[in-house]
């Protein structure tokens, strides 16, 4: 027996309509935020990847499916959006017209992590990225974007996590000072923060290991380090989400785990009746003002966020029913009856109704079972007297009526009936006349 | 610069926005036929795509992105859906109940083929497999789905390509008379066929070099060899797309490049008025009766087919367009007005209307330049008169209006003036109170 890979899984019928819906709704939002789509691809050359997340992150240095293709050329399946339409951006050339670009992509990417429930090797991603925009009413624009997701998915016990990492000057001070903090500390860290001390200091504070650590909890905050135009900036985004009235916190502890962050950086998790955070970020993203120009293109700023799709799905709490469901079902008792019937479904399909039929030589018993499954509202029968008097038989199970009617008659009566959705001899709909 | 992977491509905004268009296109049609979605990895073991197109395949030796993962497995990026979706059905035992399944899948595929126009190493395909039927009637039916598309996306000069491989016996039987024609013959054909005669005989019919060589075109023809059986389920497959007018040939040739395939197969394509062939295929299935028990899984009959996404967009004759377009732009004038229209606009996007505001220091001619890139009907501005008065002002660009109004009336203004779609004096409509 085949198995599905390590990590990966399998979405079946009722859950993958739900995701897809929920695909399509995250787009619909976006548009209504003047996003538009870019679809890029799931392969990356590998240096890609490695330059923009950061060769000493754990995503790089753990998690990504590297290897070479039949050319030789070292691929990585890509394990996030950003840097891919980031490199899009700039190979398309697409900043040299209407800035800021506003972009959403919607797919695919691939994670080697421990599989755990909600977490997979492979998982989709919904994310936005405006490039080429300065300006902090956009970082909050963004963060308004991610939490109206939320609103309108009902999904009310959500809080925003909200920090700055300053600008270049702002955070090479913080980042000597943390190194100076630390410095003698190290024997109090475990092992990856040791490392962290030489390859990315602000990673230290993101650690989950050394989270509840005093020494982590007495660190210097960046707020301290932050110069007069990155406190200015700041102080815009939180009144833009003042202003509409979206919850929020500053975590002066919050660093993101990527390199190519700059200022604003946020979360969005759930939290219960106290406030407490009761998950971990169901959204996340922050400002990359550097992504640009390390990836060889002119200086943009830009901002962005990603939601994992399949947790996203989990936690909507919804009375949407995704079960199979069938317009009619097409039951023949007989062959001259069975294509008969093949040319009125047709018929009825080509106008945009669900149909079936259940092609296996089964007798009324197994058809109707076979409506059953299917959830068939109308069942529509004909054997070789009905198709003599060009008649047909039809059951509406919602309505719970069987008529014999002529079969010309056989659109307008269905449509009458979810219309009308009252008994057929109460009213003037076309069917009566049968 | 980074570039993206050789034989891989960027989507842009109107491309993509076409293809995300066409895909739920093909999945609402599809939902029409009785059809539900499955979502499967991407990643598969290479094992089951090595054994299910076949190891002497032209996939499998030369097309497959394959690699060992962190994990030390080999998989395999999935280079068709057919193998990986009913890896999932027998994993997932779907086939225990409410036969058959009628499933359709969308995604990204990967062959490492020569690029060239329209056809990509990473692509779009999205395909129906019906599982647990033998009914030639439902090989009828997914045909009949297959050229309900191209008729419904007004794709005229399409035509199937029909043929029938038999069941076992038959194939069988073929095989034999073939190896015994071709025997003495080996010299006069190229050398992938001299190979093709020892793994696998059916698939030197389908080679495109020798495609016109004599030999091949006097070779034993498989209807000479079918059994009563396969004669008789063909001839249903016939009489049902007679009765539907879906135009189609017989070509005795037609083999498929996958080992999988019994029975019913075909391919659609593109013709000129004079019914000559002018495309490769566009859409390719047929049925694959052993690949279940192949797969270790019990017998079920099964058929399908796939369409390659961007070659089936790159043939639409759309009138549609694509290109971005926004409801509402608002521009403030000054700080103030501002924070002011951010409120407003956020109240305008949650009653779905799409909105945009660039919040760049610009002047009146600036925000002009950006209403217009992004195609905005109405421009809505406020400065500091505006403000005090609580007053908007209004320009609506498709009926060349400009007025000013109660900022408390914006939203019936606009919606009155696209309902309305003429001058608002002559009207009763809300807006002429002002």
């Amino acid at each position: 027996m085949y198995t599905k890979v390590k990590g990966t899984i399998d979405f079946l019928p009722e859950q993958s309509k739900k995701l897809t819906s929920l695909e399509n709704y995250l787009k619909d939002v976006a548009s209504l935020y003047g996003y538009q789509e870019i679809r890029v691809p799931i392969l990356s050359y590998s240096e890609l990847i490695h330059r923009s997340s950061g060769e000493s992150s754990d995503i790089v240095t753990k998690e990504t499916f590297d290897f070479k293709d039949r050319g030789d050329r070292m691929v990585t399946l890509r394990p996030e959006g950003t840097a891919p339409v980031v490199r899009a951006v700039l190979e398309n050339k697409l900043y040299t017209s209407n800035l800021p670009l506003k972009l959403f992509y919607s797919g695919p990417m691939f994670r080697y992590e421990r599989p755990q429930k909600g977490r997979y090797r492979e998982f989709s991603q919904f994310g936005v990225e405006v490039v080429g925009s300065n300006s902090p009413y956009m970082d909050a624009e963004v963060i308004t974007l991610a939490t109206t997701i939320f609103k309108s998915l009902r999904i009310k016990n959500f809080r925003v996590r909200l920090n700055t990492l300053g600008d270049d000057d702002s955070r090479n001070n913080y980042k000597v000072a943390l190194k100076e903090y630390f410095k003698d500390k190290l024997d109090l860290l475990c092992n990856d923060c040791k490392k962290r001390y030489e390859t990315n200091t602000l990673r230290i504070l993101d650690c989950k290991i050394d989270k509840d650590n005093e020494v982590l909890l007495n660190a210097p905050k960046i707020s301290d380090y932050l110069s007069d135009k990155s406190k200015e900036e700041f102080e815009v985004v939180k009144s833009y989400l003042d202003l509409l009235h979206i919850p929020y916190i500053v975590d002066l502890k919050l660093v993101r785990g990527l390199d190519y962050y700059t200022n604003t950086i946020f979360e969005v998790e759930l939290v219960d009746e106290n406030d407490n955070s009761i998950s971990q970020a169901i959204c996340a993203g922050g400002r990359y003002n550097n992504l640009t120009k390390m990836l060889g293109g002119p200086e943009l700023g830009s901002v962005g966020f990603a939601f994992g799709i399949e947790r996203l799905s989990e936690i909507i709490d919804e009375r949407v029913d995704y079960s199979h469901k069938i317009f009619a079902q097409f039951i023949p008792i007989g062959i001259n009856a069975k294509m008969h019937l093949i040319e009125l479904m047709q018929e009825i399909r080509e106008h945009g109704f669900s149909s079936e039929m259940n092609y296996e030589s089964l007798n009324l018993k197994g058809h109707f079972k076979s409506s059953d499954q299917n959830n068939a509202r109308f069942l529509i029968i004909c054997g070789d007297d009905e198709l003599k008097d060009k008649k047909i038989r039809i059951k509406d199970k919602v309505q719970d009526t069987d008529d014999l009617i002529d079969e010309s008659k056989l659109l307008e009566y269905m449509l009458h009936r979810i219309r009308c959705n009252r008994d057929c001899e109460t009213c003037d709909g076309g069917c009566d006349e049968n």
